[in-house]
């Protein structure tokens, strides 16, 4: 095959096929002979239901996590060159919208993303990207550790939103590898005191070793406690009697975002990175009461890529441990099965070799 | 009587008692000589429940929106003196805790505001206050008129903390008091389109008459409109296919948040200024997926009297009409019931005259 | 000639020449048929030394306030459309640098910039642009006008750096065109005064009669007057005890820069709008007591020429007796020649029709 | 004598005095018993002028960097009791201006500032505060050394409005206390690389050894270099050819202010915290061209002694190599000279025991 990719049919119908190789097609263009995909808890959603919201009506390439060698350049391409190895931004703005030109490319209505239907996603052997999206990893980081880059950069952008400083107190509530990378994020911001807070041990004891924050069990949604007795519990066991000044929500659970806001002090910022139900009850007395800001934090924008190799190049973050498991291309689907099973916290698949 | 006021004592009991006439305890105090009270809707909530949450303990003076005329200021005071004409901002913060430092007092919690329990309210004849707290009006203003600055100040930090600048397209749910002024200070600070959205026909005439606001009807909530359809009609109806800039809920109600929320643009901000039921359900997948920004805002803080008194001094404003009937003191609780029933803009209590 | 265009070669060396027609390179460009070009002080800077700091390399199509009807559009162009009738903003960003994803491509470092060597400028027959950089003007107004759009995108930059809000005291520095752009726009964004400072008092007058602003007459740069009582005279006699909110300098002249300095409160915002000399004499330790904020601003950026145009749509600045003269195209060093005798508000060139 | 203080007559005239021990005037107010008082620039500008612009119309008690014990608290004190070691905020804001409530009390204009004339300073047994300015210093912490608290919070107070975050490059100019705190906050902050840029060997030895940063010997103020030049040294020197995000002014030498205005990216950050002369040649051009944002920094604000004591608390900065000297209360101006002639980090007086 020239260029084997991992197209989705529908549910739990995925197969390897054929697809041409990409061409440059602008003067900053590149393409990139992908390594490793990470899965992402969305592949799982798309393989299960066949799509996201509906099945896709055509069929998708998948993955959107990826890391690889860049095989050809565009004529003025300047940051990098063929044989670079690069972690990719899989997302390409159009550049000319109001909300591309004002710095906020991360809303571009016309975002090509990848395996955002109808555009194919990394899981194959040439993808086509722009050189503004590639970004070189330094020399001892690993191809399969550089697909954590994307769920680094979510990380990044929902702490940068939040404003973490030096001193706060910051409370990330979800201990998933984007969880666990805004606990480390906020931590490597200057932060005093980073709480992660889940439902599962095993998770919080991960984030106790690797990433060495303090860590907080909150009682299962069905247990009869109320979001403000939850609090309350975390508030004594981690002396948070003035509340946090930051809360992360990277779990998407309405337990944990009721909980939150109630965690805050006032004036404090909630930050909403984790996709839940479209829908929750909500606290919204608190939000007035006490002037909190609530934010929504999408994906990544400027600087965002640039930043989270910066964490790595300064040695903040050790990448190693979030690796659980490499799947060979061809069982894309084990590597799906095996996430949505809650195996291991970052599941890769290896895109094929010549 | 040496300062006749109105106590509450419970649901549907409040008399005209005597209290002490309050005295000078720090350099830079004043006591004012109340001259008129607004009627807030909170007044009408204390006046049915005997309290906000729970009934208060102790006898409460009522009221919180006043004006009057400096009866006498302590030795430090420059900014006025006895019977300079004054709009009351009726909050005293502690000045020294970290919010009030840091300029966000209006969430001070040691904030002394009146009628707020344990402390007594405006409803009052002489009644104690701070000098920066006590606000000239100009000449030709009415003292009756006055009592607005108390709301207008809710409405002015509101619309500043939702960043209205010139140019934006502002929709504003709710068009009592509050949300009226929210519309005109929308306007004032530069909206290309201020749109009030109530489910009232009268208010909506109010608010097209006197503010000069774009009006909506929107669906009462036994609709069986969802707020997506909601949205979408008030978009078709007023040209708002790129979404608004800025939604402004004075509403409380749970159908005008969520069609608010689907209104606005990415990273559109939502400003929470009326309040309703402490939670409700809330499109929080809208927030993440497009980053709009939720700020719940509060009472008022620095500088907004001073910019609400700008606004009616360079004539923005016409007050006249929001002034519905003027009640005498030993009638407050008929204004509480009026202002109950719908009936007026705003209810104004007449304080004792010698 | 098939594009004629007006080259510069040297100082007061300038000629109309033949030029190729451009093409459509990408699929968002476009190109117009440029009907008016306005002269700018750096046309005459050009003009004189042939050049900015040296003299061009390359011979130099002159001009970059350009408005025209579109002549041709790429095929991804939906905003616009032949025949339409539009503003230009003679700047295309590289869109793919750190600056400009980061919403600030006025300082991109590989901005294609009209009349900035080696890139040809709009005084021509037929210029070639991006679609998003080309606005639709409203029906009355007529295309010499629309050159204006131009240095009121300047001004809008600048006031909006400066941060101009509902209530703000206002000092503008210089009333040339850009300057009096700055008042207006302060006085629409907002302002509660506005004060346009000149030596000259025909600019003075008009700025008093078509923008409306307070004026005051500055000292001659000859006067013995220092900065600190040049101040204190504005002061005295415009009640500006308590400071400006806000000066806004668009005279690059060091007395006002020092003058304004000195103007302003406490935490006051001072932006430099106009070119000057490369360095002046400063008040350091003025800025540093009182916490001033300085910042420059640079042409423009996102949404500056839409607020620009918004404000035209709204019959906020009357700009008909900004256009002093229009000047054939081959007679466009007059033009030059007349801005450098300080004739006038804002000489027009007027590209050749068929 | 009852409450011996070191009183500034005039130049070179200093000398102990006894002073009324002060009273609590307010429920809030504390005496602190002074242990130590650090010597700063401004104290030797003192001694050698007998007073800051001109002589000091009344004898003043000279001092504002001062740790000690609460000695006595006002009846409403509850963060502080006496017995409790704690570093002093020297200046009490009025509390109740626009400023302050707007939560920049650090330009409040009535502020008591101590050994700012009229208001007595530090150099004394017993000094009156409010509880809010006494911040109880750790236990493991030197009183000598909690006097190094008020320099730090300027550093912090820096630092802060130049907004420093994880991955800035941040250049300080000046190696003195202030400059080397700046440095070492910048870095706490996160910013990826601090440059300290000195004409002294001996200071920017200090600087590398105790705080870490990365060092640059600048030219001499008597070098015929030009600020480009210097600053092109620099740039070639430490890789900084995309120029730093931030620079900081802590020398308050007109040649490292243009050359640290050369050092800036475009759109970067200037920080004036260092003062010297009134005025400075500067290179104006730079700021509009590069849309460069300068800011003064005077002294310290909300929330900056706690960061000041955080950044001690987490261990980010050793003092003990700070204080270079300790001198006993009747030497105060060998201390003062010692300062002036250059010898030392920072001497410190210590105040009369029993």
């Amino acid at each position: 095959m020239q260029n084997p990719s991992v197209v989705l049919h529908g549910p739990h119908e995925a197969y390897v096929e054929d697809r041409p190789i990409p061409v440059l097609s602008e003067v900053n263009d590149v393409i990139v002979r992908v390594a490793y995909v990470g899965v992402c808890g969305s592949d799982v959603h798309f393989w299960n239901n066949g799509g996201h919201l509906s099945k896709v009506k055509d069929p998708l390439v998948m993955g959107h996590e990826a890391a690889g060698i860049v095989h050809a350049v565009g004529p003025n391409v300047t940051n990098i060159a063929p044989g670079d190895r690069v972690a990719l931004e899989p997302g390409i703005p159009c550049r000319k919208c109001r909300d591309c030109k004002a710095g906020a490319y991360q809303i571009c209505r016309k975002m090509v993303f990848a395996a955002s239907p109808p555009y194919p996603g990394t899981l194959t052997k040439f993808f086509a990207s722009s050189a503004d999206c590639c970004y070189k990893i330094p020399d001892g980081m690993p191809l399969e550790q550089a697909v954590l880059m994307e769920p680094l950069a979510v990380a990044v952008h929902g702490v940068r939103l939040a404003g973490v400083h030096f001193g706060h107190k910051v409370i990330v509530f979800g201990a998933g590898t984007v969880g666990l990378f805004c606990a480390a994020v906020a931590r490597d911001f200057g932060a005093a005191l980073v709480l992660s807070v889940d439902i599962l041990e095993n998770k919080l004891a991960f984030a106790k070793e690797i990433i060495g924050t303090h860590i907080g069990r909150t009682a299962t949604p069905d247990s009869a406690l109320t979001p403000e007795e939850n609090a309350r519990l975390l508030v004594e066991a981690h002396g948070l009697e003035h509340g946090a000044d930051i809360v992360i929500d990277a779990s998407g659970a309405e337990a944990s975002i009721n909980t939150g806001i109630f965690l805050l002090r006032s004036g404090g910022t909630y930050v909403q990175v984790g996709m839940g139900r479209r829908s929750v009850q909500f606290p919204i007395s608190e939000i007035c009461d006490r002037e909190i800001v609530v934010k929504g934090s999408f994906r990544y924008g400027a600087g965002d890529f640039e930043t989270a190799l910066g964490l790595v190049e300064r040695g903040c973050i050790n990448l190693k441990p979030f690796i659980t498991n490499v799947f060979p291309f061809e069982q894309a689907s084990d590597a799906w099965k095996a996430t949505g099973r809650g195996e291991g916290i970052k599941n890769v698949i290896e895109a094929p070799r010549d």
